[in-house]
């Protein structure tokens, strides 16, 4: 089955944002890395900003792959994280890891479910570079520690709920500003939902891709709200690995 | 021909530098890259940034097949070049680039020269990891560009000669504060000089590595005079290079 340009444009618009959310996590990895606490730290976090710059490349690759320009397909996103970033600057250690933990954790779900729509090459790719879940793994454990003490778990916790407000808000204006990306969404076979518990909200009728700029909006509600439940129960298990409440 | 512990503590002193030096790269190209004025700089800086991350691992995983603690032969390091950088604050973007060019070469040299008196295994690591020259052409290429205009070559000829300063001030800072690194220099063959023209003063007197802290002043002071002519020589190349006058 060769895919419809309309289908390509829709793909090379994810993998445009996947990529340019790993370029961000690079800058923002680097910039933690500057300022950890422990060498060891400086060093992991070192590592995690130079994976992400590889996990960027296989997907500006994946882009040339496909016919279309890498660095145009990234610049769609420039300055996707600009609001984001202005409005949690994070007062601590603790806050910057779980920043980047729910931050790119919510984008990162974002991606992953609207990967289910697109060409199977493309699909495995953006799976794979997004299962790297090694940073994850560094603030949990990192912040497991912090998290015996009770004020600081009740202090990340309201954290926690400011940062997935503000990564909504960034999900929010890229499903408002990028209709190939809803598209992506409403073209998950049905059975996708399921991964998600408490969210068997049928799914919206996804009628192909091929009518760009034709979708009705009403599936479009129905979508996005299903999209932001399953959104938010991804951050509810994400605080619960943590131990701090969502 | 085993090393001699006293030999082995020299070379992991040496080691501990250049993966010092290499994460610095990463912070700064990765800095760079942040501000840099093109989406392809970002890109390519951050590529740099990451085959820095690269070459420092491959030096610290060396430092432990020779036994010793990575973490603690960076740690040597530590703020090594914190005042450079604080008195080389560039104000442009040529400057910026330039700052890398002349700051980390200065102190590749420098380590390249010391690494003559490695074992072969760590010394071809440390030249291979130095040879790596694609930030220089980028450099270059830039800084050819900016060249054309007289007023921006003065401006730059003259922020070369202030970074060359600089950078030799902290290598004269590490050869007072490690002797390891004197005793590298010293151990280099003869030949070795005869690869920097102009600079045939005779090879210190270097009687072998055994006699730890047992080293006489004066072939230091010639050793001394020696390296900084060497490290002057090869600035005035580079600077040469890009058109400008050192």
């Amino acid at each position: 089955m060769t895919a419809t340009p309309a289908e390509t444009a829709d793909a090379v618009e994810l993998l445009g944002l996947v990529a340019q959310l790993e370029h961000l996590a690079f800058a923002r990895l680097a910039a933690d890395a500057a300022v950890a606490p422990t060498a060891e730290h400086r060093i992991e976090l070192s590592r995690f900003a130079a994976a992400a710059v590889a996990r960027r490349d296989r997907v500006l690759d994946r882009v040339a792959e496909l016919g279309a320009d890498p660095l145009a397909a990234m610049a769609l996103y420039d300055g996707v994280l600009d609001d984001f970033d202005a409005r949690t600057e994070p007062n601590t250690w603790w806050e910057r890891l779980l920043t980047v933990y729910v931050g790119y954790g919510v984008a990162d779900d974002f991606c992953r479910l609207a990967a289910a729509g697109l060409d199977e090459t493309s699909r495995a790719l953006v799976v794979e570079v997004l299962d790297d879940a090694e940073h994850a793994d560094l603030a949990v454990a990192e912040l497991d520690a912090a998290g015996t003490d009770t004020a600081v778990s009740a202090r990340l916790a309201l954290w926690g709920r400011r940062l997935v407000g503000e990564a909504l808000g960034v999900v929010q204006r890229l499903v408002v500003q990028r209709p190939g990306l809803v598209r992506l969404l409403d073209a998950r076979p049905t059975g996708e939902s399921t991964t998600v518990a408490g969210q068997d909200t049928a799914a919206p009728g996804a009628a192909g891709q091929s009518a760009v700029g034709e979708r009705t909006q009403a599936p479009a509600n129905q979508a996005s709200s299903k999209l932001f439940g399953e959104l938010t129960a991804q951050h509810t298990r994400r605080m619960t690995r943590l131990g701090l409440t969502a």
